[in-house]
């Protein structure tokens, strides 16, 4: 009990479990963050978006802090291999969860301008494409947990839906702009959101593939034709 | 001579040597990525668009050559504090350099459609914010080079220039397509441009951020009030 080599590996454990806890706890805010961001705009409430945008800020301190965490572990403990991926893997993970805040913010930002308007038409593919995003975030995260490479697989996959959702409503919406130019604001304005959403889905796939990474120890990053074009970042 | 010991420190050296060159490599090939896009586009060169996006998959090859090179020097050698830093500053700098070449392939696959309708309009803005945002690449990778924290400083400062021209456009096309519905698809290629550029600043920026806490030792990440609110990702 008293073997300080022994209490070292107890307190490196012990840190390992509050980077993967505070990895998760980051991860359910930015669930929250899609979600809110979405409802502001659905329900048109300008209240919901302006809480949504100052909640980034506990974003982003969480952000700093998993990075903190990660570099203390690789400067105090160096571990190798597997453990060495894990830290990696936090390091990369932060990041994306960072920028699916941003680009909540982003969507309550269009939100704002967006509700001070009437409605286009009723919101049917933006909450489709939202509830996807947040779920591809949710599982990548819990394919992380249980380190589920065929988890992480099926999020990688999902995105594609979400791509073809906004190609969609790219595809729609000019057509609304032509018809009468009044609603050019509001289209634009749609547009941007969807492009948001496209970018959390992938952010959701470049953590996905960072699981795949820390479970079979070989980046799968660029490799799927299957998505053939560039994800926007 | 033959001692093993000064041998692993030169191949250590040899090997940050190696990957500091290859990240400079890689900000020289972005920085040409975002340059063939916008001229793509003003010049109305489909051809050029094509071997963009195609030279991408170069981009992608040096990002996972990049990670690996990182993750072998932290695992082979654990080094501490400074190169630590340096390696962690790698490891977040090649993320940003590869959505900088995403964000390229983004801008050709807009021009494409664009190149295939008469142009709405000469293109002033488009190529000074391609101007300044490949400055700003150019520039932060040279700060991290010469581990100048001023010169990141003002790569940070400079992306407002960015964010007023991409305002500047989101403002001024929609007039455009209210005045002339027929206008609309190609406004909105426009304001994708646009907003891909002003991403490839904030890719830029986040670069910046990095070389400040690998000169300083802290974060500035989420710091800066200036820009008071997300950067999009």
């Amino acid at each position: 009990m008293n073997d300080p080599e022994r209490h070292t590996i107890i307190k490196y454990e012990e840190e390992l479990a509050t980077l993967h806890a505070t990895l998760l706890k980051m991860g359910d805010l930015v669930e929250r963050q899609i979600a809110e961001a979405v409802e502001s705009l659905v329900k048109r409430n300008s209240a919901q978006a302006r809480e949504t945008i100052a909640r980034d800020e506990e974003v982003n301190r969480m952000d700093v802090e998993i990075d903190e965490r990660c570099i203390d572990l690789l400067a105090l403990y160096q571990p190798a291999a597997g453990d060495l991926r894990l830290i990696i893997t936090g390091l990369k993970i932060t990041t994306d969860l960072e920028r699916i805040g941003d680009n909540a913010v982003n969507i309550c930002e269009r939100t704002l301008g967006l509700n001070q308007e009437p409605p286009l038409k009723p919101y049917v593919d933006i909450p489709r494409m939202a509830e996807i995003a947040r779920s591809m975030v949710k599982d990548s995260l819990e394919a992380f947990t249980r380190r589920d490479a065929a988890l992480a697989e099926a999020v990688i996959a999902r995105d594609d839906e979400v791509d073809n959702l906004d190609r969609q409503i790219y595809l729609e919406l000019p057509r609304y702009m032509a018809e009468d130019p009044k609603t050019v604001p509001r289209a634009a304005g749609i547009l941007f959101v969807s492009k948001f959403l496209e970018r959390i889905a992938d952010h959701a796939t470049n953590i996905a593939e960072m699981v795949v990474f820390l479970v079979k120890g070989r980046t799968i990053r660029h490799m799927d034709v299957r998505r053939g074009h560039a994800e926007p970042a």
